[in-house]
């Protein structure tokens, strides 16, 4: 009986260890693809490099993680965390919901956006460039975690279109996050536009303007009759 | 001296040969570069795979092209050829210069820039994801061919912004380009966004009279006074 205690005892030490080293290499790996994606962009991720980064065999990244997409993603919600920082962080701690405080603060995030692109312009291509392999969908966690970031622009929205439902509201946080995106994604893209940052700054504040004074077409978003499509005309 | 003429009629023929021969491989090499490019996208082009589909030696691309870059433009350039054409086409022959004909006409090109990008999924993404390697900077045919595409938005933006400068214009007319590219983009890409393509179109049309209706913001793209940026606030 004392010597089977003491054996479950160590059997269970041993069990403790190996997730030990399972949690450390685990995190060991994501450092070195964070690494990699920061300095690199996502082609440059082979398991192989990172296998020999750490000192381990190319198999074990399998046994630690289930894919290479789970590692990618992991470094990915590293980037989407330091974006959703970098949002909060340019909005004031106290926020009125006056229109024109909200205006602002649309504004506000789409420089911060700006801001984090131009800063940090690798790390963030690669969380768009990045692409599940095979017929994989993403993990709820992964989607979740986009939420948080679509959420922050459904707060201005909620000031600018109070008579907005719930889910219009979603979706068009959505739709300008999308609209902003453009434009930084583009901007920063010398091969087709070359403007100095501040100009890019110019040019994402008027239009972040321009759609909220607008923002009387953006009611037609919550209404189901009327066709959206002008093709046939 | 009779020779001499033989001898070089004989040769100027060889020469004519070699750039007939030049130009059919080069054609075929575009044609498969594209049929790769269209279905499987810019990550599936391999010169190895090209040479054996063509039956020519790996170096021998090399001689047709100077760089693989150049065979990826040339494909471009074939994508962009199609969406200037989808985009013209979706304007009516004879337009008007009223506003609300601008705003028809903007919204028009945003929906054929969706429809465009919704049927040619795969080649439109390698137009954006294509990188020049190296310190390769794009070739002026090519950012000449970009600017037809801009030119297309600058036209209604002349009916609705009559007083904004050209350059203003120019610029202007990229920025739209890109807020819709940006809807677009992440609109199609369902691990972002999961509507269905009319609430997309719907969203696209929303944004674009948005846009349009708030265009008294737009005039401040114009002036250099005023600080764009909110965040030192």
């Amino acid at each position: 009986m004392f010597k089977k205690n003491l054996e479950r005892r160590s059997r269970k030490k041993v069990i403790v260890r190996q997730t030990n080293r399972h949690a450390v290499l685990r995190e060991q790996l994501i450092d070195a693809a964070e690494r990699t994606i920061a300095s690199k962009g996502l082609a440059a991720l082979r398991a192989r490099d990172l296998a020999r980064e750490i000192g381990c065999a190319v198999g074990t990244i399998y046994n630690v993680f289930d894919h290479i997409d789970e590692l990618v993603l992991c470094v990915g919600s590293r980037t989407l965390a330091m974006l959703d920082a970098a949002l909060a962080g340019a909005r004031p701690a106290v926020r009125e919901s006056s229109r024109t405080e909200a205006v602002d603060d649309l504004v506000r995030l789409a420089l911060a956006y700006l801001e984090f692109a131009a800063t940090h312009t690798v790390r963030w291509r690669a969380l768009f460039e990045h692409r599940m392999s095979g017929d994989r969908s993403l993990p709820e966690w992964f989607v979740e975690q986009q939420h948080w970031l679509f959420a922050q622009v459904e707060q201005p929205l909620t000031a600018l279109l109070p008579e907005l439902d719930r889910e219009g509201r979603r979706i068009l946080a959505r739709t300008v996050f999308s609209a902003v995106h453009g434009i930084v994604a583009l901007g920063l893209e010398e091969k087709l536009v070359s403007l100095s940052l501040s100009d890019l700054a110019r040019q994402l504040t008027a239009m972040v303007r321009a759609i909220a004074a607008g923002r009387e077409k953006l009611r037609a978003i919550d209404s189901v009759a009327g066709p959206a499509d002008l093709r046939r005309d």
